[in-house]
């Protein structure tokens, strides 16, 4: 059995791990995958409040849990980049970190990857707004390389969920022409 | 009234800021506060699931809610360090920035800064044992200029809810003890 | 009684600050206070062989070492960014810092923070010189999120002082439209 | 067809690369894949000038082409760390993304993977140097984190080639003593 | 007699030390020395297969070998950069450091500074497009002080050995036009 | 003639440059030439105080300009370690520099240099005390390569002004056996 102190350190690797697809598009010393985590994990809690004010049903508890161990799998297999995964079946490994060294979080896991829950919805729709946004702070700072990066802007708009966040697209998108 | 992208933004601002504990003992390249923020709820999240084994009532929803945003002032003021503390007050500074910027966090914040309720005792469980393991790492990688910061551990020790975790207070002890 | 060894280490933690207003702003590893204090100090050299050449009397002595230590009571506080002000009173804090640490030098910062002798306001006017060359520089490393800097030009202008240095603004207004 | 200036780009990838076995022990800004490879490359060339005076045959030419590119995969698939090799299996991936991108080099590659001709036992041997001496360092600058590492050394000296070397391996352990 | 293991770790420094036009061209954290040192070990390689493809004879192995040592002094003088070399003779301070600590490599050396061999060009050629791209890299990631690395184009256009290489040559306008 | 802006810009570039003998001896991110320029002009500061206590004659407007300047060649030539020093001259390179582009700083700089005047041994004196007791912070850091630093501290006390400093001499003597 994995000590709970083992299952700490492990996650505390995030903080020390950098976000490759940041690295390779050349930022210098870009954000954590726990920089990231946090990021979608309170996103996560803006759109929550809005998505109730909605009227909407939604468990709150199942959304926050998911946002904070969404990228948990990279503690032991790192943030390999989009075009690594070409070579090797990245969500696949993951699946089994996850299964192995964090057996309580493994269903909550399952449930973000497949995408299919309202609040798995919810916390894509926050995992992607986070990096749009931060794809912005790091072309303030000057780096023209991250195009790729705001394709996710379109896919946002084509979830379900996005109708209840229109007012931050429209945001983002004005943002965005403020460059 | 501030813009969701605005809230964003400024708590994005967490994943630039250095921890300045640390980087006053001499780490290079310390920790940001978001990297904090994510270990904190990641640890909640362990704790949680350790105090409902036991039988304890606790609002899961309120515990993580108020370890993703026990920081968020920060994102206005800064990691202002505890020297710093005896020229002006920093949690005054904090409240009157959650109160104005982050209007629906403030009583959660309030919640966690009083410490009386089980939730924000956990939570706070939960921030000094993040604080306590960094510190070992940065012990690993050679700083020796971190006994203050083990002095969380008699504190922590001292917390009414200690009592439920009293197997990873240990584990931490013996970590403690093999450096 | 604080010993010379104490205040020259606590001095030395300038080195390890970074100035805050560049790292909210996205400059990645951006100087640190002790860099812009030196870059404070040269520049006066710079501006007291200028107006000393116009015939104006100055204390020689005194701005040299205002220039020196005009930051120094950061190594307590920390470089607290504009946005915190509003929700603190960093002057104060410094004040009391200062007198506190570094009783020898208290006078000159209370001149320094006053401003209104011409050795202080020689100071004020390297401390906007360097700030101001300093956004270029990150210009140049692509940053495009310091105009609210250069705002300083502006204000530098409207100085008493500013009349001596006429040519170094006017070099400073070139370089901006080169970019 | 890929272009050669797309394999130079992907190759300058490997110097923005961290090595991922240091981050995860601590290191802050470790060494690129690219500074290892570099390592590897010029240990390379001493140990050729050794074996030939021990009147050993080998191919320097591939010895040499086979360090330069031993690590390229990477340049596609980053450096995955040990513990994700649990998970998913790198080599295979490494190999796919070499027979594609890298056409050329594939050979070269196979062999230095196998391991069996003395020329690729060559570079495995420098492969080890470069990174027991690189912990030696990080030793020197505080890391406590490294003991695994140094294992490789044990490793070493049962490859047939160290017969060869056994003055160096002896240098390295007078070294690692002297800490 | 300078022993193998202080050869290597004087050659790993070289993983320590930056390159100092991009520094002082503002590129926060820029590559080492190494890690351009592989990068023109890398190129030359494939430079090697397209100029033998057109028929021409050259020694690989010289190629290789003076590609992996052509910045070795510099692992006791560092990378002196040009604006200094106004004021002291930064090649015969590396010629005879290159003498003193690395006889073995001295003659390589030498060929490579005075360029005039096929197999020196050739390198010569690798040096100046590692540097071109990379300097292609940094502006990607915002840099607009790079200007005068690009002059290198021109002169490598120049050089006899150019002739093999037309089609690289016009990629790397391609791209440049691109930005 | 040189503009004042571009001596500036020149002076500045010092905040970018690290302290090679940190960066050789495995320091990540050294504290920059300009930092410690800060440092020594600070503990000037300070050592002027104590002197002038003593009855002392001393010029202090030529210590704190000495001071400021001591290290402005290096914005030319960079901080060339010791050890390249066997293979070129770095005095005489940066004596030409600072003569060519600094020219109303020379004298200072020489009688710096040759270090007989009163006030050039006290600037000296304070160089060598930011460098030891820097050395003591990196070693609190971990770093256990710093040996040849303290080395520094028995010059120290066979220069003829140390008599002055007893105090200090032995406050430093103390922090360093408590490490």
């Amino acid at each position: 059995m994995i000590l709970m102190i083992e299952k700490i350190l492990l996650a505390q690797t995030l903080k020390r791990l950098p976000r490759m697809g940041w690295l390779i598009s050349g930022i210098p010393n870009p954000e954590s995958v726990a920089d990231h985590s946090f990021g979608v994990a309170f996103i996560s809690l803006l759109l929550l409040n809005k998505i109730k004010e909605e009227g909407v049903k939604i468990d709150e508890n199942r959304v926050l849990k998911m946002a904070i161990i969404h990228d948990i799998g990279e503690a032991l297999i790192t943030d390999i980049p989009l075009r690594a995964q070409k070579y090797l079946d990245k969500d696949a490994a993951e699946d089994k970190a996850v299964k192995e060294i964090f057996p309580e979080f493994y269903e909550l896991y399952r449930e973000y990857q497949e995408g299919k829950s309202l609040e798995a919805q919810l916390v894509k729709f926050a995992d992607k707004i986070d990096m749009v946004l931060q794809a912005w702070q790091y072309e303030l700072s000057g780096n023209k390389n991250l195009e790729d990066f705001w394709r996710a802007l379109e896919e946002l708009e084509k979830l379900e969920i996005a109708r209840y966040f229109k007012e931050l697209l429209e945001e983002v998108r004005r943002l965005k022409g403020d460059i």
